[in-house]
């Protein structure tokens, strides 16, 4: 770490061998960010921010927690302060956050794409914040721009069943040569133990289908005609968003005609089984899915919303979820096994956010390979709190001890910021590291074409087949 | 490792930098040891040891379990052999613990305070026993003693609710320059699905107390004057022993009904919903610890007295205690939120038993930050079973990724003996060691002033601020 | 990695004194392999494989999930395909199997006994294929031929109680200086939840035995006479594959009434509480374990047959089984305490499948240890997709941290292949590496005479004294 520069050029690289392998083989190739929660507004309008903590500091829950923890209030952290102001909270706290991965995130965003070679504090905030702000204003750091600069290929963002797709239709128009893609996240239909909440949204996806929902089956008809309506929009992936997989995916005959009332009595009455109901609409899904040959994703055990107060205060995504612990394996085997049994299992992507379950995952996917399509059952990239470099190693190690690492699909942002690309920079170093230190050990053979070209594939080539 | 020294100036330290903020920032730091179950009458009385079975062995069941796995019977581990015997029979064992953290353990604390830099085994034990005995009987070997050398600042120790706490007060009138603070640990007050022990237990509250406790609001009320007569004594600080938080904290008027027949019946009944009553009890106790501004600790995950037949043997603490699997998050969670909700919530502990729910525990502090208190959700320090390098780094890394290290308040040793100081500086060199090696790695500032004042912090001074 | 060898001889030696430690104390030892699948038959015929297929693809469902991630169809890993044909595919498949532990054990295969120097792909192949196959020709590469050659003394292979052991008794007769010990796995015997099923083999052990079950006291006596059978054919070791230990072994009069009307109708209708029969069963048995001085091993934590199709296809043991997240503490607790408190628990290994569990392992053998019999109750090796290079270190990692390493019994392949001895040649190196480095880094005593000896226990001597 040279006085000139934050990070070195071989940030993160122990030894020779990984070094080559980052520069000479993962560090140019271009990005597919399958999943993200990018705003398709802003990258349909192109929009240009007026300062860095538009970009950098709106939304971000990660960044929010770091500041709580450390003592700001929240008037500078979600308030009404001026972004002067945020960014300023955020300038002191950075310092104190060595070991998390916003340390190297954050500088890392600041050196690419800002230039930026200093440490962020109180000392350096106000230069750092003008350089910042004055290159925003140009053109290649409008959303299109970074996703450009950061050589980024494909977007998948993540959007409501509900959603008419006109941003993504937009930007399909342009030339941006960047593809963003929709994809299906239709967790809101799930939602029956909220009545209220689930009727407002029964009554939305009523509107955008013209089905007058009155039965399970007209339920899956309207959700099928929006499946055909993403695919006609190119979308190709879906994704959902579970404490843990149903284990009950069947609703009785009795069941369905309760749901019939509960719909036409709109929700008055509660739904007595709600977690059959999500497992049975899911399952539904996932035959849709595999018929129309997407990708399903599911991201499997966060606890959400565990904080009234912050939640009343800012919505959901306000940095009060967490790991959660509640048990995996036997949902996940039955529900998977429900799908391959009528060889109706798509190819699927399966994220754990609690690394106490990594080898469960890890060996789950093993169970549902079906000898066709490589890697078709993947484990996911660390996810979440888990998108740092131990979380990221974990994830490696498991798959690489308990399945196909030179399968893997790798890495994706799932972020909401456009500066986050830094993120797969981060992921490419970490892969070279592994597979240079362990060449050099003696470990894997010492042979830069064989370990370079899985390398690349985990990099960028299996993404690009595998979608 | 010098033929004249066990450990080296620099054990566990395994880079230059490393050593130097060990040796410039960390070492010399007085310690504050918030949470222990040293005897406060042997402080009182500033005890003097006949012999270093009594100060070693004696009640310490980390090593009873050793001995038991190596074939000693358990005469000599807890029974009617000699001191001599005793100390003999754990001197054959040590050499075979290598890799468990006893090894360390016990080397250092004979290096440190007794000078001793030779491993124990039968051929060195004679001379050894003598050795340490002949200074045992030293005035700086006294309880007081053996604090004073160890610069011990702050002793927190750990008391039932009835304690008189007339040791501390008389510990408070001495000179020793040492601070030693009861801490309130209700666990008995729970224990309703034991009744006649509960009703034992009640009644001895009656008793100190002067209230007769007939309905639920008594049993708050005389606990309520519990905690003020700690406060008066000086206790900021409370701590629970729990397999897992109570998923339910709220008695019906029924089950407030219910209680009150209970100890009418002294307890002849069955209580009918016993962890409703301790959620209960234990939600009210918090409120009352944050009106007084306390810290509250929670140790969570032991599954305790699994040994039927040592438990008749020797009663509790005998060293068959082993790590839980019971799931933390929902509960936790939804407790935390429900203090958090009311604006109730004190500043925090939480210690995890078992290191596979380290990154629950981790994120789970992130969602109740303040913004007003630094570091106000604390996760707590590796205990118990985790306290030994691995547990350590564990329990560091997880708060690292997850949370934000720099606010940690550090290490306390939760144990029974005056030698267990060492362990204080067992995690100093644990933490020196990784920021040093992760600086010279070009993952950290390479600024040994900035990371130098994060670890002072870490090792006293969030530890002073915070209580 | 030398241009002539794949694995050099410090292969995962890291440091001087790791290779002196295996090169000197580990290296050469006899091997104990106390539990694996061996085919009896194959061993008592002194069996020749016609190809390497037969002995290394042949029922190796490790090398099977790992085909069918990287897209072999069914056909060319389980199907009809030729052996060639199969020998062919896996070999396309080994250069992608990098950091699995199928890429080292496979090349380490190779190597030892093959003397083959080279990588395995799709060149390689057909000259590999050849070589191995001429070799597989010779005397000493018949079963008892390689069992030889990798110094086998003892092979504990894993028999239904109602085996009549005839193969093993063929071997007793035999002189191949190689003992072939039956172990009692009784799994068959719990399937009561499956009537049919149980009916069918229940059959079976009353035809073995000559007693007709009509009472749960007819079973138990059935199994005895088992027991005592399996006892003088040289049986010493029980062994049972299990989710998790039974919460409930106790069947009121109630249900061994109901038993005994269950069986009385042949399984017609189905019994009420499976679990308690088979925790009674279990109970009953590890009774009879103790009184005979055996061994008892408790394999917990797999999920299985999780895979309909390809269980239907194939049958049991097809790749399609994983780890699994059942709670393990509090039933172990019980289990275990119920044969301690009547002073009748025998000897006992508790094998773990899932990592997030190995601290609750390895504090669970804590509380049980007697004093007497040194490492009474075991924390068993890293088992199934735990045996790799991180499964075996987190293995020994939480039994170093928690219990006492030096009382290990060390490693046993579990496998159905003659050529998997290398396993035992990779964790004598991984255990040499660990003690090694500590060593050197002063961790541990640099004293080689002390850790040799401690090396050698836990690879040879342990099992040889615990068995």
């Amino acid at each position: 770490m040279s006085a000139n520069t934050i990070f070195s050029d071989n940030f993160l690289l122990q030894t020779n061998t990984a070094s080559r392998l980052y520069h000479g083989y993962a560090k140019s190739l271009p990005i597919i960010d399958y999943h993200n929660h990018l705003p398709q507004q802003q990258i349909a309008e192109n929009k240009q921010f007026d300062n860095i903590t538009q970009v950098w500091l709106y939304g971000d829950h990660y960044k929010w927690r770091a500041m709580r923890a450390l003592g700001i209030t929240e008037n500078k952290i979600t308030g009404s302060a001026s972004d002067t102001e945020k960014f300023m909270a955020w300038a002191t706290c950075l310092p104190k956050t060595v070991r998390n991965p916003l340390f190297h995130w954050s500088h890392m965003e600041l050196q690419n794409p800002f230039g930026i070679h200093q440490y962020l504090n109180a000392q350096t905030a106000s230069s750092i914040y003008e350089t910042c702000n004055q290159q925003l204003q140009q053109a290649n750091f409008s959303t299109v721009g970074l996703l450009q600069q950061f050589r980024v290929e494909l977007v998948g963002t993540t959007d409501d069943p509900c959603d008419d797709l006109v941003f993504h239709q937009q930007i399909a128009l342009g030339n941006s040569g960047i593809k963003v893609l929709p994809s299906f996240r239709p967790d809101k239909i799930f939602n029956i133990g909220h009545p209220e909440a689930f009727m407002a949204y029964l009554h939305q996806l009523e509107n955008v289908t013209g089905i007058t929902v009155q039965s399970f089956a007209q339920l899956l008809e309207a959700l099928a005609q929006r499946v055909q309506y993403f695919h006609l929009h190119g979308c190709r992936i879906a994704d959902h968003g579970l404490a843990q997989m149903p284990a009950n995916f069947q609703l009785s005959s009795a069941e369905e005609s309760e749901f019939a009332n509960f719909v036409n009595q709109r929700g008055t009455t509660p739904f007595s089984n709600p977690s059959a109901f999500a497992g049975a609409v899911l399952l539904a899904l996932c035959k849709m899915y595999h018929a129309q040959n997407w990708v399903q994703q599911f991201h499997l055990g966060a606890i959400r919303n565990t904080n009234t107060r912050l939640l009343q205060l800012l919505g959901a995504d306000a940095g009060v979820d967490s790991i959660g612990d509640d048990r995996q394996a036997n949902a996940l085997a039955a529900f998977l096994n429900a799908l391959d049994k009528t060889n109706q299992l798509a190819k699927t992507i399966l994220y754990n956010l609690n690394p106490a379950y990594n080898d469960v995952f890890a060996t789950m996917c093993g169970n549902f390979q079906d000898g066709e399509t490589v890697g078709k059952i993947q484990f996911g990239s660390g996810w979440w709190f888990l998108d740092q470099k131990d979380g990221i190693e974990k994830q490696l190690d498991s798959l690489s001890n308990m399945g196909i690492l030179s399968t893997f699909v790798g890495m994706t942002t799932d972020s909401r910021s456009f500066l986050s690309y830094s993120r797969h920079d981060y992921f490419r170093r970490i892969v070279c590291n592994i597979f240079g230190n362990e060449m050099e050990a003696g470990l894997l053979p010492n042979d830069e074409l064989w370990i370079g070209e899985i390398v690349q594939n985990i990099c960028y080539f299996n993404a690009k087949k595998y979608f």
